[in-house]
């Protein structure tokens, strides 16, 4: 298969939206007429790649028909890759398939201006999940300047985008910028295939403080001798105790975007030592602590009980833990993690 | 919004395979070149609208368009019940929306012909995760003659279909006939968005004796005294004793679709004095049941431990629990559910 084509979009009702929420002194118009609307365009994509690629499989399993068989990350990544050529002012990017932050080479070059982002992305995150045909996700994260490292991730990272690959082709943008007399922002969008426009579904969405639904990350992990406290939290507490109902996709965005709908949710993935940190701090924790934090929930490391964006990254594999969602929930989380360590270190 | 378009076909890599699996004698040639790929038809058309109806929420959910918010549920009952009158040997139907059986208005009531069928049919099934935008599902249920009722599920129930509307269209087939000298099969096909084609991508699912993921429902549950065997096989057996992984979305579909996609899983919805049976026996429990036996699992009963499919229905509204998956898996949970049932009432 060749390059997959990316949908024209006539992001009017997006473009309103934006202008009502980002500065108004036209420091950030660029963002507003072309970033944001590039990468949503690049996101309907890959989702319309995805939705053609019938053959589908993780990689290395057989289909019927071993000659088409798609990768279908890399496709992803070239979407993404390619729309972005069209967009001068992101003038870096690297993603999960290549982390290597590199100038993007743009079709008209000559066009760059004052604003200038770099792209941090993961072009398709779910991987255990894909065959399946279970929702999907493209994670990315938008930082101000050439580069996302040794940079502050809570004032340098002004947006994040979850594009939710299912059913409907939606995705959640948040935004905050620095300095700015706006609040930061999140809301949904969702693609209507007709005309190939995004709409605003869901013009601001929160996170209350506490959460009805759990979703358990690395739950084996619990039956390690040194992590008693994951299994107390999920057992004792949010199934015996609290009654919470349990939602776990397995992917970080479908399990992120179902709490951001819900109005609340805690995300759970825990790291102790047998049980190493596996989420890429540029190409997911930040973006996701942007998103949580822009709908007034909490993102937490659980290991350093910090922000996740209390701490710039060095290197683009860093990796971490999280803890994320109702704030209050998060708070109560770590804590109950933490206690449950140190007990069983002590005992 | 008006009736939704249901995409026209050119079944041909389908409709080979199912000559293949299907008797060669002629009797089913209906089931083959007309029922079969008429019902595929019209699980495009439920995935066509879902995907078009961008502003998609809950019922009752505010939206910031609320002139044309869908429902989506009527959508998909009125593309199933639209498609069926072009298909006269679908004589009867019932569905979820619907749940009585009546004759089915053809087109062309002229060409019925030797074969007859009833349809139950559950045209979105997944409404707690729908707005989220995650994998939901249509399920459908073939029988042979012009009743599901007083009929026996394991010999009359010929054929079910799992519809796996998700970022592909994909469909799980069963097919089990009595008397055949065919052996019961269970495939998946993928729906090609480019040309309307369905092909058969995993020619045969089967499911291994022994899981290494569960999806647990109805996990609250496990917090009521009467059902500590709950608690127990899942904290102690599934997470501590043998790590399984977690994988639960919450929808029958994505959930038992995820099992036979991975080739092994047991999924679980128990049912205790406190936490009444809520799955329907007709437009669930059966076509979910001989979906998965046909690809050599096990569905039981829970409660009378028996298999799901070796009781008749006597009306439309039955309900039930479910454990279901990998054979071993399946018998050892009803075992280890019912055993600790007896322990707690004679404690």
């Amino acid at each position: 298969m060749g390059k997959a084509p990316v949908p024209e979009a006539d992001p009017s009702s997006l473009i309103t939206h934006l202008r009502s929420v980002l500065p108004k002194d036209g420091t950030r118009e660029v963002l507003i007429t072309s970033v944001i609307p590039t990468l949503l365009q690049s996101i309907a994509g890959v989702a319309e790649a995805l939705r053609a690629s019938c053959h589908v499989a993780a990689a290395g399993t057989a289909n019927t028909f071993g000659d088409d068989q798609l990768n279908v990350d890399v496709t992803a990544e070239n979407v993404i890759r390619e729309a972005i050529t069209h967009c001068p002012s992101i003038v870096t990017a690297s993603s999960e398939e290549d982390p290597v932050e590199r100038p993007v080479q743009h079709a008209h070059p000559s066009q760059a201006g004052q604003e200038q982002y770099t792209l941090a992305f993961d072009p398709l995150d779910g991987s255990s999940i894909i065959s399946a045909n279970w929702t999907v996700g493209t994670i990315m994260s938008l930082w101000d300047g050439p580069t996302a490292l040794n940079q502050d991730p809570a004032t340098k990272q002004v947006g994040a985008i979850l594009g939710v690959l299912g059913p409907r082709t939606t995705a959640i943008v948040a935004l905050r910028i620095h300095p700015s007399d706006q609040l930061p922002t999140c809301f949904e969008v969702a693609l209507d295939p007709t005309n190939s426009n995004w709409h605003v579904t869901r013009p601001a969405l929160t996170l209350a403080p506490r959460a009805r639904i759990f979703a358990p990350a690395n739950l084996r992990s619990a039956a390690e001798p040194g992590n008693a406290a994951y299994m107390k939290l999920i057992a004792d507490h949010y199934i015996a105790s609290r009654r919470l109902t349990l939602r776990y996709a397995g992917g970080l965005v479908p399990d992120i975007a179902h709490a951001l709908i819900a109005g609340q949710g805690v995300y759970l993935n825990p790291v102790t030592a047998n049980n190493p940190a596996k989420l890429r701090r540029l190409y997911e924790l930040c973006p996701i602590a942007l998103v949580i934090e822009c709908a007034g929930g909490a993102a937490l490391d659980p290991v350093s009980e910090e922000r996740v964006l209390a701490r710039e990254m060095r290197d683009c594999g860093e990796k971490g833990g999280l803890v994320c969602g109702s704030a209050e929930e998060v708070e109560e989380a770590v804590a109950r993690l933490a206690g449950g360590e140190k007990a069983t270190e002590g005992s």
